[in-house]
């Protein structure tokens, strides 16, 4: 196992960070790794608003619920889908495919995650904050976000100030089909897991919330996911038709 | 700038393999490190499909559009969002929201992203095949993928047997932004880009097919991208609602 895969194999969520700034040389870097992951059709369909104005950070912490981190890291970027810049190059363009709307999130996330690799590849840490599409359209008019760009995920980015265990994934086997779909996944296996889980939560947060990782996705899945997303990215031009 | 930051920013699709594989071993680990990268509130919302029986193979070169290295790499994966596992897991699962396909398709591409990184420590190379959407019910079909489940690109791997140059990003001016969205980006700029990608084509194809970045994107946004998408998608099970 080599180091890079060590780094892979380490990430955390880090949520709390010390009072020390990610320099211009480390954000620039961090960014630049980013771009250099794949793009499909070179269409390169991300915009990043880094936000630098406290009121803004304000307002992005209530949008995803108060997560007090949004506040707080050194550093938040939120991560657009954008092909407003595609529309102003070529005025005929057509948008509002649902491809586009694939292309957009795979293509961002591919950007946002090799930045995160790169910025914890310097010893800085940080998390995605699905949060902030709890409020999309606040998040819209606040960054002045034209038709064509919607915020998928914020990204705090700093130096850790905390040293969270390892979230247990997943066994591999239970991911990784061969060929065909395998819609019998082993219980056993799943069992097992959901112990692993069950004695992470455990040993991590008391006697507090503990549950298995079935009873927890549970919980999430049984619930209306944001209902109003389809709205909103049919609103600014995604996924109309 | 770190061997990682090197590594990010060293990346490029490979297409041509040597006849060596993939170790089990390697395949495993390039997994791991996938799993580990971030994942909306711990859903896990992905499966992979390793593809080792050659008529499939033959199948999603096809679907694929004719791309040869689909055939020939030594590993050939295919990455989907799947939410059916969750469904199984809690059959109550209320599924079909628009919200839960940006989350498949940000989790998957998170996990995938890291895994070609991973490969790539390895000296491994390969690329993302975005062309299997161009017939996702074919794919669908061929792979036996139910309900809340969608295949979202493909992915070659194995040892790299080309040495190509290294394809210009957008100017990182062009890209971030600071509080708000820029909605006038800086024109000298992006004609200067336009000239690198120029010559980058210039140098690599010859007299073919050379063309700025501006042209290339307005070439593909001016066509209509996979309009079959939005009802196959629905058909199985996402962004109804």
């Amino acid at each position: 196992m080599n180091q890079v895969i060590e780094l892979l194999k380490s990430h955390r969520s880090i949520r709390k960070f010390k009072d020390e700034p990610v320099t211009a040389e480390q954000l620039e870097q961090i960014l630049l790794a980013g771009q250099a992951g794949s793009t499909s059709s070179f269409l390169q369909a991300t915009s990043v608003i880094r936000i630098t104005d406290s009121e803004k950070r304000e307002k992005l912490m209530e949008f995803s619920g108060g997560q007090k981190w949004v506040g707080q890291a050194p550093e938040f970027l939120v991560w657009c889908a954008d092909f407003n810049r595609h529309k102003s190059i070529a005025p005929e363009a057509k948008l509002g495919f649902a491809e586009q709307l694939l292309i957009g999130a795979i293509d961002t996330a591919i950007m946002a995650e090799n930045a995160l690799v790169a910025a914890e590849s310097m010893g800085l840490g940080g998390l995605f904050v699905g949060g902030i599409r709890n409020n999309p359209q606040g998040v819209t008019d606040l960054l002045d976000l034209p038709q064509h760009v919607i915020p998928l995920f914020g990204m705090c980015i700093g130096v850790p100030d905390q040293d969270p265990t390892l979230r247990p994934r997943l066994p591999l086997s239970l991911v990784l089909h061969e060929n065909s779909y395998n819609a019998e996944p082993d219980k056993v296996t799943l069992a097992e897991y959901d112990k692993v889980v069950h004695d992470y939560y455990e040993e991590r947060m008391g006697a507090n919330k503990v549950m298995t990782w079935s009873e927890q996705i549970s919980g999430i899945v049984s619930k209306e996911a944001r209902p109003f997303m389809k709205a909103f990215l049919e609103k600014q031009g995604f996924a109309v038709k």
